[in-house]
């Protein structure tokens, strides 16, 4: 069964997309066709989209689903008056929260991805470049700018990991590849043992890490299953040792450890 | 005015963060306090949570606002006994959606953001691993596997809206960087003019541009806002010539940017 769902929006569409695919994770046996139209701002672009709607209509034998984030009534009407059936995500709340708070919406639309809280813009901006230029271990001499270092074997998901950290959260974080000279010291080099309380570890199953490895650099023993064994526990004997806590990347996501590493963070600061 | 928000979530709290920061941009007046808490999954968590609602309800005079996305109705049962005032994001959707879809919802948490659709979670691994490994131009190589490449002088932005594009969408996104080099020739190396389809410029304005070199590295030739009018005045005349489109990420964020690259590409490849 196929159900085409668009997702509109007068801005980006982020808060669109993320409310609305969480949604629909909630009802895994439909098929669904999912449409992003970010930026319908006019009445005319609104009507451009209904014309959409017909076509959809007698392909799927349903209407589309519209997952809106439209505060502009106008554009809005225009939406609703089309073969669709629309649910309107946000100004579902925005009349409660006015009175929660007693204070009038400002109605501007796009306001939460603009540039407008400069200082955390320019944070996240600023942290991504960090997270870019601090792959792989390349300058241990930062590590002491570092929110949090992200440590483990090679292919453990330590880049994927630091740049949603950066990107979603401005956070500035590093990582620091485990390679034999490590393990042969069974230590960590002085620019990470200095800034211990920010390291992370992270862990992925043996035979995952092997498909993994063998992807990017088939034959040769960097990919082979026993090679990856032996670097995995080698590193989890370290961080055991040492007391770094351990996410597994290889049930959760980038996102699911990001959030989990956020929110360590915010108990060891205080 | 200050008002505590709390963002609560079962899993990673990225919908409640999303949605709710959104929500908030539209009471610009008001002096939020923002505290995070993922993984609410218990009854016990939720009931620590509520033991800091009294002591903010003292402190702030007002009852902290509870921004939920709780699927779990006894937990969420306890938030709503505590001294806030709750709001539910999600399941206020579930019914209705299921309603439309003849669907029941499977009342699983957390499926959005975990590694459930695995192709599309490998791809946007892929794609951030991708970035990374093609930020300015050190790849030509590599442009033909991209599904975009940005290019603008340094410091424009193209470094963090590529990884924003493949943290955020997936997408294959490569840099260059225009140089003194390329102005002379007055014409993009090979690798780029093969992949002509995939450029998107991006320009930024000279004093702002000043600024951010200034900071990164002052004095010198680099930074001096002559030298950043040159160069800006002369990427545009190129990208005018070659007609290339262009984005201003001086007034629009990388959310934003991304966002009309993505709808760009689309209409490009049909």
């Amino acid at each position: 069964m196929k159900r085409t769902v668009f997702f509109v929006s007068e801005s980006t569409g982020i808060t669109a997309e993320t409310l609305g695919n969480s949604l629909l994770s909630q009802f895994e046996d439909v098929d669904f066709e999912r449409v992003y139209t970010p930026y319908v701002n006019t009445a005319e672009t609104a009507r451009e989209l209904v014309r959409l709607f017909d076509g959809i209509y007698a392909q799927d034998g349903q209407p589309p689903i519209v997952l809106g984030t439209m505060l502009n009534e106008e554009v809005r009407a225009v939406l609703q008056q089309g073969a669709c059936i629309y649910v309107e995500l946000y100004e579902t709340f925005v009349g409660p929260l006015s009175e929660i708070l007693g204070v009038a919406p400002s109605r501007k639309t796009g306001q939460s991805h603009a540039i407008s809280r400069e200082s955390s813009y320019a944070r996240r901006i600023d942290a991504i470049n960090f997270a870019v230029a601090n792959d792989d271990g390349v300058r241990p001499e930062n590590f002491g700018r570092a929110d949090l270092i992200l440590t483990g074997v090679s292919r453990s998901g330590k880049t994927p990991t630091c740049l949603y950290l950066a990107t979603h959260f401005g956070l500035y974080a590093a990582n620091y590849p485990l390679t034999e000279e490590d393990f042969e010291r069974d230590d960590l080099p002085e620019p990470l043992r200095l800034n211990s309380q920010k390291l992370f570890g992270l862990t992925i199953d043996a035979e995952r890490l092997h498909q993994i490895r063998v992807e990017r650099r088939p034959g040769g023993s960097y990919a082979s299953l026993d090679r990856c064994r032996s670097e995995l526990r080698q590193a989890q004997r370290m961080f055991t040792r040492l007391g770094i806590p351990v996410l597994d990347t290889t049930s959760h996501s980038i996102e699911e450890i990001s959030s989990r590493i956020r929110l360590a963070l915010k108990y060891r600061t205080g």
